[in-house]
């Protein structure tokens, strides 16, 4: 399909600056464009791309203004990122969509399985689970026992969810993520550790993405509760009683200890770590690699391991590579003074 | 089931304090409470929801002293987390078992399969694999040639044990774990590197839990070797010919380099990284985030990257806060050195 | 079957220092050395096995002297490292190979497969799927719509490739690995995150090794690229439109966050962090639990969170650990000052 500048600024509400009349029909980074692609420019450090673009269009915000002359088309909207954010689900909105329960699933009897549902070969769906509308089940994903699963949700490949877990609707599970594994309790005996039984829970409620080889621990008792709208990247480990607040985005790797709880809106970088039974409030923005031991108060932007006010440590961090010149700066300062004791005496 | 405060205190040897009659079913955290079900408090965190819970019946500690009015039935033990986990055990007996193969399984015909085994659909067994009584092996779960696995072991969905690996008894492999992944080992060549055949094993002893999502590579020659009772949180990583010591407990996202050796009764924080070719004595304590980047002697107490005594971090941590502050009193004697210099040239 | 010293020596042009008669027919670690085994001693810090060893022959390098006796018969080459796995390489290659295509795989009527192919139980290859020659894929490998493989690559056991993406040459992918999933983009919205559709892929060119449950996300638009020769150790993050250079090595644990260019030959230590939309040059060493922020340029050596200068980064932390002390003596001059000051005052 080939769509026009004119056409697409209709769309997403811009306005063209150049040749209404040109067309694409495919999308490109801005500095790998290309003729018949349509590009974006929403972080400034690309900005020197969109002098030297193939792209034929190339959506910028309504302040850009150019120092040289461009040869795409521009598009100018109130926000790049979320046109081309509208402009790629359109896109992704007209893709074939697999539908149909392969006869190699394995659906337990007492299963139930929604309307429109996509279920692939070799899906493992076990007794008395309930499967909404509308939902992508993919290869090899394991759904366990009594597991509640929405509408419109989709669970990649190898995908496990344990026994007796719910999950919402319009929620996105990536491959190998695993949602309900037991949590990591053991009381301590002279001989060794006896297992606490983790008898609880997962709830994953609506809109939540959960990325590839992320794990959600159930329970010891209650639920492990992930909430509206939450985002997690890859590999984040999330321990048993924890609860996320609505619309907290976690990035890769980051850990959270059990029983902690996690305000809304908040925002965790790479490989973050959060001790266990403690507190998080809200809109919380914690630099990548942190690691935070205690209660933190609401809209706080925090960094470093323990993690401390984010602009202290950029002046202490600063200050840290200066160590060795401090150092011996200090020790001369300590002659000095010894000097002047001396002279003073005489 | 119902049972009474009475029956429960006979069963872990409690003291009832209130309603010895008064029934319960279930089990809640004590700030979720509810009527008819249980709670325990063992964490002095959260001594307050203790005067406001709904639950029926509260496990505490002998020691444990009301400040106020409690509605609920106290039973009075020696230590509230090790009673809970006891009735949690009992309550986990009597759920019911899946047992049988079936048919959908793929069991090479040289595999030995021991009495009472659950084998899941898609669980795929190679050849001359060995697995003993009371096995439960979940979906798609891979256990390639020549594999052997103890009895009462409990391998989740999507596990996989890379070929001639042993595990042992009352093992618990939780889902998307990997034992026995090649080690990462190359030679650099002029053009590229060229990969080390990694022809060793990986070996599991009893009673070893291992954590969703965590990988333990199987060494160039010999054996990675994981002793009896370690117990290894979700997303771990345990390189080549390591060797953990029994009893030792990983928390999530720990990562261990090739050829190190642990000792036994450690405690690794989550997120610690420990590089290769170290050893480490036994019962250590690794605080969350450190990195060992040598050997380190029994009983010691780290924290840190790389990691120091315990307590010489956490003092060196609280003046890294203060360090601009610091920095400013330095740079105001040095200029006072200067004018008292000045003075004494007078 | 049993080989010679002698006839080790020949393959791999070494010096017999010994018995050229006596045999080995397996290998073992020099410090569990049995007799009829081979061992090797590469690295310095496990000489003193070598006059321990019960193995009947141990590899060293040229220049090793020994200084006490050793019962064993040495060969001695340029690389011991090498030389072992040259070796190693040959034991390898006569291992039996797995081949046949099993009837419970589950292969689109539209995919095409080349010759010598293994393809394992439960196996899912979905439609306009390409695999070329002599590749093996174990169970429970979910390979999705128009992927396209090369010859001689392995995909073990839970391997999830998702569609459109393209894997080379001579790759190997292990257990649980992740290649494709949605890059991790969110556009916020007053009331939550819109997703940002992910429609580009992920190229991993030829001779790259992925370690288990390593994950690639694929780009917004355009490719994640992995170069010739990329070799990723277990539980990896890279993030969507990431670009790795040639035989770059990265291991356990690292997290490369979205649109960063890392250039060739680069040694990332385990759990290094790099933040999103910067660029590494070549031949850059980062040490373990670093974290890098900004641009770097090639030929650095890199130590810290956030990383600087190796050197300097390891001065400061001696420091770091003598802080107290160091505050102290600062605290001790500010008051010799202070009586220095009234001294001149009098």
């Amino acid at each position: 399909m080939e769509f026009s500048a004119k056409q697409i600024a209709e769309v997403i509400d811009g306005e063209v600056v150049g040749n209404e009349h040109i067309t694409v029909q495919t999308f490109a980074k801005i500095e790998e464009g290309t003729t018949g692609a349509i590009s974006f420019l929403a972080n400034p450090k690309y900005t020197n791309y969109i002098y030297e673009t193939k792209s034929s269009i190339v959506l910028v915000n309504k302040d850009f203004e150019p120092e040289h002359p461009i040869s795409a088309t521009l598009i100018k909207v109130d926000n790049a990122y979320e046109s081309v954010a509208k402009l790629l689900n359109i896109y992704q909105a007209n893709q074939p969509v697999k539908n149909g329960i392969d006869p190699l699933a394995h659906i337990a009897a007492t299963a139930t399985i929604g309307k429109d549902v996509y279920i692939a070969p070799f899906a493992y769906i076990g007794e008395h689970v309930t499967i909404g509308d509308h939902c992508a089940i993919y290869s090899h994903v394991s759904i366990n026992d009594n597991v509640t699963i929405g509408s419109w949700t989709t669970l990649y490949p190898q995908t496990t969810i344990y026994h007796d877990c719910q999950i919402g609707n319009h929620c996105i599970l990536h491959a190998g993520s695993v949602v309900g594994s037991d949590g990591f309790g053991f009381a301590p005996t002279s001989d060794g550790y006896d297992k606490i039984p983790q008898i609880g829970i997962v709830i994953i409620e609506d809109e939540v993405e959960i990325g590839a080889n992320t794990c959600i621990d159930r329970s010891t008792m209650g639920a492990t509760r992930i909430k509206k709208g939450v985002k997690l990247d890859n590999l984040v480990q999330i321990a048993h009683n924890v609860e996320v607040g609505e619309n907290t985005v976690m990035c890769s790797q980051v850990g959270i200890a059990g029983s902690t709880k996690v305000g809304e809106w908040c925002m965790l970088g790479g490989q973050v770590g959060v001790a266990g039974h403690i507190k998080l409030g809200d809109k919380i923005q914690i630099g990548a690699q942190s690691g935070i031991a205690g209660n933190i108060k609401s809209n706080s932007k925090l960094m470093g391991s323990p993690a401390i006010d984010y602009s202290t440590f950029a002046r202490s961090t600063v200050l840290f590579k200066n160590f060795p010149e401090i150092y011996k700066s200090l020790n001369e300062m300590k002659k000095e003074i010894t000097e002047l004791k001396k002279l003073l005496k005489k």
